[in-house]
Order: C-alpha cells, then sequence, then structure tokens
C-alpha cells in the first residue's frame, strides 16, 4: 500500500499527486521549504493530508535550526510556520497542526533546544498517527449510514491520499464495506486537478472497490436515473453553523442531491471545523493559476489568453448538508449546537 | 472568418472541431462514407451542423452513384441515407435533414437522375444557406431577452462552430451584442469533449466577445456569487413537451438556475423540435467511448481500467426551462401548445 506523508530519516516523503496515476513516484523533502513547496504546488492535497505535511514540515524546519539559544530557536521555528501557513488558504487543517506544534513549542520553552526539536517530531508523528485512527472512528460511525446495496457518489478525493491514510469521505465507504455491506461508488472526475479520475478511481480500484467514474457534469443525470443513493465528501473547513467548504463543485453536488431527494453527508474530522468562523461565506476561497483550467497535464486546452476563474473551493450551505460525520459521532441539525457540542 | 461545413468542388470541407483550437485544420470529404465517419468522430457536431453536414453527405453519396436507372438510383441512396442516420442518435436535426433529402428524391423520380443529382445538390445547399439565415432570425428574437449589461453563462458549444454560421445560443448572445448591449459571456469547459473550452472560448474569442471560460463544477459558485444573469444553451432535440436533450451537464445547469432564480433560455431551430416524441425520456442518449473520459486530447487522466459511463446528452425537463426562442418566436410554457402552434 502507499503512504502519502511520511516522515524518515532522509526528510518528508511524498506520493507526487499531481502526476498520479500515470506514475508512483516518492519524493523526498529535506527541508521546511520543500514541504511548503509541495503543500503549494499539491504534491500533497486534502485538508487533512495538508495538515500533517505542514506538521512535518515545521518538525523537520526545527531540526534544521542551528542555535542552540532557545530566544533565537524561538525565533527561527516561528519564521518555518509562517512559511507554511503561507502555502493554502482554505484548508483550516494547517492552521490547526501548525497550531499544534507551537504550542508544542510554547509549552516546552525551557527544556533545551535539543529536546524541544525531539518534542516536534514527536508532535509531528502524533499528528500522523492520530489522523488515521480518527479516519477509522469517522469510519465506523459514518458507515452505518449506508444501507446494504448503496451507491454512493463522491466528489474530489477524501481518501487515503487526502489523509495520513484510510481517508474521510472514502474512509466511511471504505468502513462499510469492511463491515460486510455491498457499496458502489461513483466518482466525479473533478476538474481542473482531477482528483476523482486520477486519485479517488486510483486508490479505490487498489482496493478493489467498485468505481465507476463520471465527469462532473454526469451526477445530475445518474441522480436523475436513480443510479445514486448518497453523496459522501470531505471537507476543508466546516463553519460553526455548519457551512461546508470543499472542492469546487461540492456546492452542486449538494443542490443536485437535495434535487434528487438523496441524503448529502460530509465527513471531516475536528481538526476541520473552525468554529471561529461563523458563516461559510467568510472562509477565505483560494484561487489558483488559470493554467489548471486552459491545459490539461501540460496540453493546452483553451484559446491563448482566454481569461479563466480557478476558485479552487465552493461553500456549501448547512441546509444542505444531511450530515456531518466526525471522529466523535455524526451530527445533525441544528449544526451550532450540535459542532460546538464536538468541543466540550 | 471559418467556415464549419462548406460544399466545394473536391467535395464536403470541414473544419476538424477535435483539433481545435490548437490546430485550424480543413478536411475534404470525397464520399458519404467519409462524411458518416466525419460525424460519428465530432469532426463536426452541433445538432443543425450535423443536419447540414448530413444533408451535404448524402448529396456527396447521391453524386456518385454510377446507375442511371432511377430503381437502382432510389435503392443505393436510400442506402446512403441510411449509412449517414446511423452515425448519432440523439440530434433529430440528422434525421430532419436527411428526411429532406429523401423527399427531394421522392417527389423528383420521374426527372431523371442526372436531373436529381442537381436537385439533391440544391437541397442540400438550401439547408446550409437556411442555416445560417434561421440562426440570425433566432438572434433576433433571444437578443431581446439580454438586458444590457448581462453576464449570459452558455454551455457547450451552440455557435458558429454548431450550425452553418453564427449559432443558435451564441447566435443570440451575437444578435444582442449587434443591437449594441454590452454582454459579458461565461463558457463551461464541457467536459469530456471540451466544447466550451475548445471551441465557444475560440469562436467568441475571434468576435472579440468578453468570454470568462470555467469547469462546469464552477457555475454553481458564479451563480451564488451573483455573476450569471441569464444562461442559454442550445439542443439536440426537443420533445413535444418542451423536455430538451442537449449537452451533458446541461440539466444541472437547468436546476442550478432555477435554484439561483436565474433565467434558463433554449435556442433551436424547428428542425430541432420533435412533435412525434411525446416526453423527453424517450428521447434516445448517446452512450459514447469511455476514453473521451479516461483520455484528454490524448493523455491518460485516469487509471487503466477504470468503469466509466459517458452519456453524451441529457434531458432537462420542461418545468425548469423559462423560454426556447427558434426562428419563429420565443414559445414559453405551456410548450406543448406553444411548439406545436410553430409547425401550424
Amino acid at each position: 500500500m502507499f503512504k502519502t506523508v511520511e516522515w524518515t530519516r532522509n526528510g518528508v516523503v511524498m506520493i507526487d499527486q499531481r502526476v498520479l496515476p500515470g506514475v508512483e513516484v516518492y519524493r523526498t523533502y529535506k527541508d521546511y521549504k520543500g514541504v511548503a513547496g509541495a503543500i503549494k504546488d499539491m504534491v500533497v492535497r486534502g485538508a487533512p493530508a495538508i495538515g500533517v505535511a505542514a506538521a512535518m514540515g515545521a518538525a523537520l524546519g526545527g531540526l534544521k535550526i542551528r542555535s542552540n539559544d532557545p530566544a533565537i530557536f524561538k525565533k527561527e521555528f516561528l519564521n518555518v510556520c509562517k512559511v507554511l501557513a503561507a502555502t493554502r488558504p482554505t484548508a483550516v487543517n494547517l492552521f490547526w497542526a501548525i497550531k499544534r506544534m507551537k504550542d508544542v513549542a510554547a509549552r516546552n520553552d525551557t527544556c533545551g533546544v535539543a529536546a524541544l526539536k525531539m518534542l516536534l517530531v514527536a508532535e509531528a508523528l502524533a499528528i500522523h498517527a492520530q489522523d488515521i485512527a480518527i479516519c477509522k472512528r469517522m469510519g465506523r460511525h459514518g458507515g452505518k449510514l449506508f444501507k446494504n446495496g448503496y451507491t454512493v457518489l463522491t466528489h474530489c478525493n477524501a481518501g487515503a491520499l487526502a489523509t495520513a491514510g484510510y481517508g474521510t469521505a472514502l474512509g466511511v465507504i471504505r468502513a462499510a464495506i469492511e463491515s460486510g455491506k455491498k457499496i458502489k461508488v461513483f466518482a466525479d472526475e473533478t476538474r481542473p486537478f482531477l482528483q476523482g479520475a486520477r486519485l479517488t478511481a486510483w486508490e479505490l480500484q487498489k482496493d478493489g472497490i467498485d468505481t465507476t467514474l463520471i465527469t462532473d457534469n454526469m451526477a445530475g443525470y445518474m441522480m436523475k436515473k436513480g443510479l445514486i443513493n448518497a453523496v459522501v465528501v470531505g471537507a476543508d473547513r466546516i463553519a460553526a453553523n455548519g457551512d461546508v467548504a470543499n472542492k469546487i463543485g461540492t456546492y452542486t453536488v449538494a443542490i443536485l442531491a437535495r434535487e434528487h431527494r438523496i441524503p448529502f453527508y460530509v465527513a471531516a474530522p475536528l481538526s476541520t471545523i473552525d468554529l471561529k468562523i461563523k458563516h461559510g461565506d467568510r472562509i477565505p476561497i483560494e484561487e489558483r493559476s488559470s493554467k489548471e483550467v486552459t491545459h490539461i497535464q501540460g496540453k493546452m486546452v483553451a484559446p491563448k489568453g482566454i481569461k479563466v476563474k480557478n476558485p479552487a473551493f465552493d461553500v456549501t450551505p448547512n441546509a444542505l448538508v444531511s450530515a456531518i460525520i466526525t471522529e466523535k459521532g455524526v451530527v445533525r441539525k441544528p449544526y451550532v449546537k450540535g459542532l460546538k457540542g464536538l468541543f466540550d
């Protein structure tokens, strides 16, 4: 089985998600700037995986700081965190993981730099290990929502490749199957980055899960034909009111699901829930390069000079969300109360 | 300006729409089988353009029949028509154009084969010329629906490339602009064949029309942001009740338009209206090769062996259609009465 992000003696190793499924290449990053670049360029993507990678990047950055002076170390470590935090704006797991790393540094500012470095590495490894455990718990809670024989639509990749392993949305599907149910999957290809075609189809196929690939604009047709029983997606940030920022196109899938009376589930760890943001419209939406739209795998598919919009995410209003699946259980409306309750 | 389909001394010439916008290549088809292949392979596409190409293919097939015996000519000509009719199932303009050609043959079965051949060529040229005139009339009727300053979303390509020239949906946009209004366009890229990115963006850019390209899954986001004032699309077949078969994804755009209280217009000539089909669910939907989904411009973007669905069209129920723009005027609900009235 592949590993999405791994801490090794040589550095942080990541499977290059830009070139899957054609090539399975692992890249090794020996300093935090390399990790920051990998997050920005989407070598690694998916909110939980970005969090894990950023934590490892921070640990790596900490290890490489030469000074043994705690004050200098602190200053340089905060700069490492700043660079890592500036990579992508929408997925809150990035900031959550960096905050955990900063907290370790703040809590242990008297133990000496050498010990602190080890604590930072340990924290990154803990975040990694916890992420897999959290996905499995999410799966146990969410898997119950799918009946035997269901065909489930997913958008983007919220799988093992988007996490430390197992996945959020795909973890729920995996758990349902592991509990003995027959579940089939429809995967939206998810333009422009094609996470569905390249990543979801690839990892589900590796697991022998019955998967059918469609273009994003076919989901409505499949629902109208009665071929979809439920939708499950991941999330990049969930506001306190249950509004969900996720990969561009998720909002449309949610509208289609309601139109066809199909439940629309979101699977995400607590680290994706941002109680500081009251409404989804305050979640910053990343606008990425127009080249992601005009070029596909290096091939130009649009006329030169054409104007492009490329928002990487959209926000699905809480009213369209049937339930949010977390590692602490399944939350339903009213979300303000339910989500807050998870943290009490 | 480019020509989509043209009758020349050397054969039927078509711009190869599979390789636009990277390359502007014209292909010459010297026999009807070549024309049939070009329709099947989508060298030419778009319901009206398919009709024109099929008529020219039939004329070409007629010209090449060697026998001067009217009975043998008739038999061979019907075979030509049969081959052309078997190319694509959804766009009714194909069958409409072939029927016009067959009717010419039937009406003139006593004038001698040499004269009949000329009449068939004349009919194909008439269909071509009428198609442009019809688009311009559609534009005059439909252009009034757009207010100055509107931004209009379109899906697929219902432009000059989908017709003999000017376009249906894009013809309406062109007419509104020609009448002095400022109109901007958002173009869905329209996977899997990318007619929006490759064709609509290209032909609107050539005309200097302000065009922004988005992936199909971004339309909902743009509507939610208030960036879209109206939608206009073409059609491949319209049932007697106003249900509209059009490029896959149109149904989703229509649901999104209603959700955001944006008018959803369909522009199509009478030759696209099929009164023999009562409801849209009886319109045959073409399923095309899975390779169109797994490969983009020859590049593989999905794991080998993945299952794929590739319906080329979907059906938008009449309830979601604000108006149908034809060369005889704009039809609104109830469509059964309005559409029938067009033919009286």
